[in-house]
């Protein structure tokens, strides 16, 4: 696709999630539990929150999108995940991982590592440190708490090919997002440095991404254009905003507002060679 | 009670509210502990969260009123709801329940089941798919994660017979909200959209419902009250905002700083007929 | 030190924190986790919240401060932070301990004595009420859920001579803040009544002195310029906002924002006489 057909895209799955309202079951951080709800709305979607295994396989049997999050993780919240995503699995609904802190703990990388194994996810959303503790099994990674040392550009290929190997797609956010699923890769240059100033926007991002392969079946195409979105929004809610409190309430604001018009104009969402 | 009375009314509870500052014991969802903690001190009352079963009964012994709600449930906190029920309901103080996705699950219709048997329930707020569950033991309810697909006309003689069997209020909101006790039935006409767009504001119109119980002896009058000056605050909230992030900022303000004189033109509640 | 030393003492310490930013590991309640962690970042230092006894040690081994708080606590909590405390104290980086609610239930009193004991506290955060409680081991304490009902004045002298006796830092915030190290007190002025109305607030005091620790030797100044800081940025927000809502939003931006000018002319932070 080109530029312009991502944002076409983008404005076309935005009007699919306003009329079917998908259902996305998180089962996410306590940090990000509000935000991430909220996030869901303003995008049109609906959240549904719920972790205990007494309820994974009813509640995973009529949502449209399954989206797990490791951050706050304990043993009995990876259980639920696993419980949840084997329905979702066989229900053919899209499962999107992010993997909060992989690398920065054993208990972190090992999560990540077993959700991969045991739950056919669809999309996996993390910053450079976390994606490369994906494919180094998270030794030697430069991490500190969930924040990423890693660069983007460093990680690409190894992203490129883990995407390969795993037949999924990853996306690596950070200055410039990298998008994959091993064949194909897509740049997105919509975004601004107030998304690092308040917690959760990396998870949120994930959210949006979970929105929108709810209802569009390429999750390449879907994962890329969220991006571009979310992105956008936040470049809008930067300029209506005096700081980080105000971001996150113009965020929200933007998600829910964005103009199609603002999208044709202002998405720069780009399919890039993989045969450098 | 006329329009003018509820009106009346409605001010002199959150005066109270306001001269006493009741404490209002949570055991709530993970999703809105932060938001319905603002609530609570934007109305004026003092919110304490507390779940661990050490202190159940401590906490329950000197709170005035008990706020219970089953989103992000598990058997655990279902466990917690019980101890301090008991404790709550000898000491007579009210207690407000919130059947958070009640009919969703067997889980939570079983929870929601399981505390109305147990502990001695004054309120019950729920939408009205939720409330639905509770007399039909959650058959055949359309719902979809926490969202009703039930409207408040489909429920109200079903609220009725089920209020007057069970001795307690039941609050059905929606886009009119339906109060009874199974004697009398009362409407609230306030309310906005926007409401739809933020998460938790179910749950925190029961936690607005607790703080009024936690003053006003009639729970039937509390509940209508609370959910006049809560859907009131909502339609000044919205008409200072531009999006959900910015209407849920402007709610806190209006709950804050409604002004008595708007209570008195523009709540609209109203005792209705309930012999057809 | 001066008032024109606190001024600059704090400018310099935040400065640090914006060159380094220091990794804060909280382990927090669920009211407040994402509040706090939104305080960290406008402070400029990363916030990573992590309670899993499986990664304690992990996350504790590479955190620049460790902020222990103890809302919403159950044992498993209370043994995360007696985990993560003693690998911190080895390492000899400052932990900070908010007490939230201690006095108002056995459970809470005895965990806040347990991590007294067990972990080598560097500073404890704490209203009047619990400050009381840690010297009267929770006897006679006013307290109403996690607010105050002792003043600031009537704890000076025990916080003091507890202060002396531990060892440690304690700060009692209030109307006027008052820091010890048993040794020296300072009063901190900076402050607004609009933090009673927003919840949390007390626990970001507590997240802003972890911040300032992690950078800062000198406990006692670090937590004395913090309450300063943090206080003058509440009186900034308050200014600019009509309520809670729009309070917390201008609170964040302010965190952020606060100029250097605004810091040296308005800071209130004074070393007190100590004999009377």
């Amino acid at each position: 696709m080109n530029d312009y057909e991502f944002s076409r895209k983008t404005v076309e799955i935005l009007r699919e999630i306003r009329r079917r309202k998908p259902l996305v079951h998180h089962i996410t951080n306590f940090v990000v539990m509000n935000s991430t709800a909220n996030v869901t709305l303003a995008v049109g979607a609906s959240p549904i929150m719920a972790h205990s295994h007494e309820e994974m396989e009813a509640m995973a049997a009529f949502a449209d999108a399954l989206n797990l999050n490791i951050g706050t993780l304990t043993p009995y919240w990876v259980d639920s995940m696993i419980l949840a995503g084997k329905v979702a699995g066989k229900r053919g609904i899209p499962i999107i991982l992010d993997p909060v802190g992989s690398g920065a703990t054993p208990l972190r990388t090992e999560a990540a590592g077993r959700l991969l194994e045991e739950v056919p996810v669809t999309v996996i959303r993390g910053n450079a440190s976390e994606v490369m503790s994906l494919f180094t099994g998270g030794k030697e990674i430069r991490i500190r708490g969930v924040d990423s040392l890693e660069t983007v550009d460093a990680v690409r290929d190894g992203a490129y090919a883990t995407a390969k190997e795993m037949g999924k797609v990853i996306a690596v956010t950070g200055e410039v997002d990298f998008i994959t699923n091993g064949e194909k890769a897509i740049e997105v240059h919509n975004g601004d440095p107030m998304f690092g100033l308040v917690t959760g926007t990396g998870c949120a991002a994930t959210t949006v991404v979970s929105c929108f392969c709810a209802v569009e079946p390429d999750p390449l195409a879907a994962t890329a254009c969220a991006l571009g979105y979310y992105g956008l929004a936040g470049e809008e809610a930067a300029r209506a905003s005096k700081g980080p409190g105000s971001f996150q309430t113009a965020l929200y604001d933007a998600l829910y507002g964005l103009s199609e018009e603002a999208m044709m104009e202002k998405l720069r969402i780009k399919t890039i060679a993989t045969n450098p």
